[in-house]
């Protein structure tokens, strides 16, 4: 007989809120429609076909042809621990580039992965260095340049072509979080001679939060065949996820079902808009909202030629309490935005306008909601010419909606 | 530009499948509709309180006070491997009972993390030998040993309490896999003794499928805490892994939200329900299933008395083939059953009665189905004997619905 009795909870109620944050963002109602599909096996004729129309649409948004192409059954950190412990080995030097958050959590899953690190560390809010990245791999001849292409913790947007470029020329493979820029700004895998990237479902794709697309090159497999030692993980060896979404299906885990029919239908979504219209709405949207933030007399962190255009760090005006801020905003707005990370804890908001939250209208309120709060608590905003402004770079391009 | 051109594929079309196969099972309707509540950040106060309650629910359901008791952002494999990765260390011995495919896949992860695997094999149909594991423990002195409660695979429910008296006569702790048992038949882990437990969220738990949940006992914590190597996996740290569960929720991953809000909603189901009603439950539709299995005259893999009741394996009779019959079940009756794994495959079915699949119609209506099927091919069957038979067996026990 049961001796830990049951709690009591109420049914689930959950406030609307508008997540303008570093993730996740709002989703489409479609997306949303899609996932209470009725269940299907994970080997179900119809749900394999389902996986292949997802390693279709992830390639479109990859911009790649690379055949092993798929969603690991996690979250964008699950992703990025696939890719380093199947391609790392114990003992291989691994070049990490850090200027933010991610770049330090590479260094961490890679060491785990029993990686030789090299840091390459560059300035928070600044992109990094590609000549210092060069000369560490000259220097160590690393397996693998890992770097991330957003970082979400400042905003920063990377070049990723001298990247690569200084990777291959030192023969080392290129791995590139796309967690944050996959769907809302250039990613070209192909072109720019990715190896490796992987992402989040839950950001600028649109999809619900809890997968991970992964993209691997021909080169990045041959790396990962010819390795001597099994893969740490089980669950996050790409051979063996690859094995599943490969014709052969092999029995690896219990997909994620729902989750995978919400990226299907987020591929649609982004397939109907177009990908070249979609990165510009996230520019025109994010550039919106930097005018709008400027003419309101705040400061941004990062400057317009290395601003990420789905995440924008707006700095904390002196005086200001952040969490205060936050919590006007969740309270009495029902909006979310994200708080400093590390350094900028405290220091920065992280306004993310990605997916379906990236719209003017959703732009607007927030720089409302902002004007409001910040007003409210003593501070000198101008919160009028802030609307202007970003009224005024929407409407130079095209309508509103 | 881009390059790669946008893949066309069609609004998700699903068959409405009767998932009566190893999982995932069918969900409740209103599991589904706490699916697509509104996405809050997995920060969000109000999510928190999801997650309290996610834990709450966990404990009950597991029959433990265990603090550290939480779902881990994956499938069943994922919580496996949890749990092994946080408490071996490279070089630590382990112990595991192997009577199916889920101890073999024990072995599998241990060994990648580094354990020194210490085999004790059972015959694949019938439960380990708690005096062989004993021996197995008094003779190699594990840290850990490892066995499956509800071995998927076979169909056998494999009793706890010899396990773990096994386990800690002799120093190690008892980690034990629950993803087929928890929710559909007794899992008691204070009471037993389990030191550590995962499970899967898609089984007899009734939720969507890509959650794990876990649960560490103090000692097991303990083990952890005292580790002199880091946990080779980020992603799966249990510790890393609470401390975004604990009261400082720490950033670790973005959780995947809407499957936390289906897992809540499915443990406020059990709760109505009681545990104890649910064992009965699947307890129930079982024997009724197996009735009626031998009524038409086909063969059980497990004995009666160690059947695992949320899964029976079917014997095929001779002559008949496995795909054929599975794939008439699936186009012309919309149901869905296992096949066997390993040395079983082509030689039995496996039938899942779990969760909101297992009710007396499903019972019925497959035992109807594989009738007419296995008729049609030519089998000797009697299907009216197998429906009076199950009918009788119901009928003993109240009411049908």
């Amino acid at each position: 007989m049961p001796a830990i009795i049951p709690p009591q909870f109420n049914e689930l109620a959950v406030p609307p809120r508008l997540l303008l944050g570093p993730g996740p963002a709002n989703v489409a109602p479609r997306v949303q429609a899609a996932a209470i599909a009725p269940l299907l096996g994970h080997l179900d004729p119809v749900y394999l076909g389902v996986m292949n129309d997802i390693q279709a649409g992830l390639r479109y948004v990859f911009q790649t042809a690379n055949r092993t192409t798929f969603s690991v059954p996690g979250t964008g950190s699950a992703g990025m621990e696939a890719a380093l412990c199947s391609l790392i080995e114990s003992g291989d030097k691994v070049v990490v580039g850090i200027c933010g958050y991610f770049g330090n959590r590479l260094v961490e899953v890679a060491e785990r992965c029993g990686a030789e690190v090299i840091k390459v560390e560059g300035e928070w809010g600044r992109p990094l260095d590609p000549d210092e990245l060069r000369r560490a791999c000259a220097q160590h001849r690393p397996k693998l340049l890992a770097a991330v292409h957003a970082e979400t913790s400042t905003g920063v947007l990377q070049p990723v072509p001298p990247l690569a470029a200084a990777a291959h020329d030192h023969g080392a493979l290129l791995l590139l979080d796309t967690v944050t820029s996959l769907g809302g700004c250039a990613v070209c895998l192909d072109e720019w001679g990715v190896d490796a990237a992987y992402s989040g479902s839950q950001k600028c794709l649109g999809a619900l939060p809890g997968l991970s697309p992964l993209s691997f090159s021909d080169r990045a497999v041959t790396t990962v065949r010819q390795r001597k030692q099994p893969v740490q993980s089980y669950y996050l060896d790409v051979p063996l996820l690859e094995r599943y979404w490969l014709p052969e299906h092999m029995y690896h885990h219990t997909a994620p079902i729902t989750l995978t029919y919400a990226l299907r239908e987020a591929l649609r979504v982004v397939i109907d808009e177009g990908l070249e219209a979609r990165w510009a709405r996230h520019r025109r949207v994010s550039d919106a909202f930097r005018a709008g933030i400027g003419g309101m007399g705040l400061g941004l962190l990062v400057p317009e030629e290395h601003h990420l255009p789905q995440l924008t760090t707006v700095l904390i005006p002196e005086g200001i309490d952040d969490a205060m801020v936050r919590k006007a905003l969740l309270s009495d707005w029902n909006i979310e935005v994200g708080g400093g990370l590390g350094p900028f804890r405290g220091k920065l908001w992280r306004v993310g306008l990605m997916g379906a939250s990236c719209t003017p209208a959703n732009a607007l309120v927030l720089l409302d909601a902002l004007g409001q709060i910040l007003r409210r608590l003593g501070a000198k905003v101008d919160a009028g010419a802030g609307q202007e402004a970003a009224l005024a770079v929407l409407a130079q391009r095209g309508p509103l909606s």
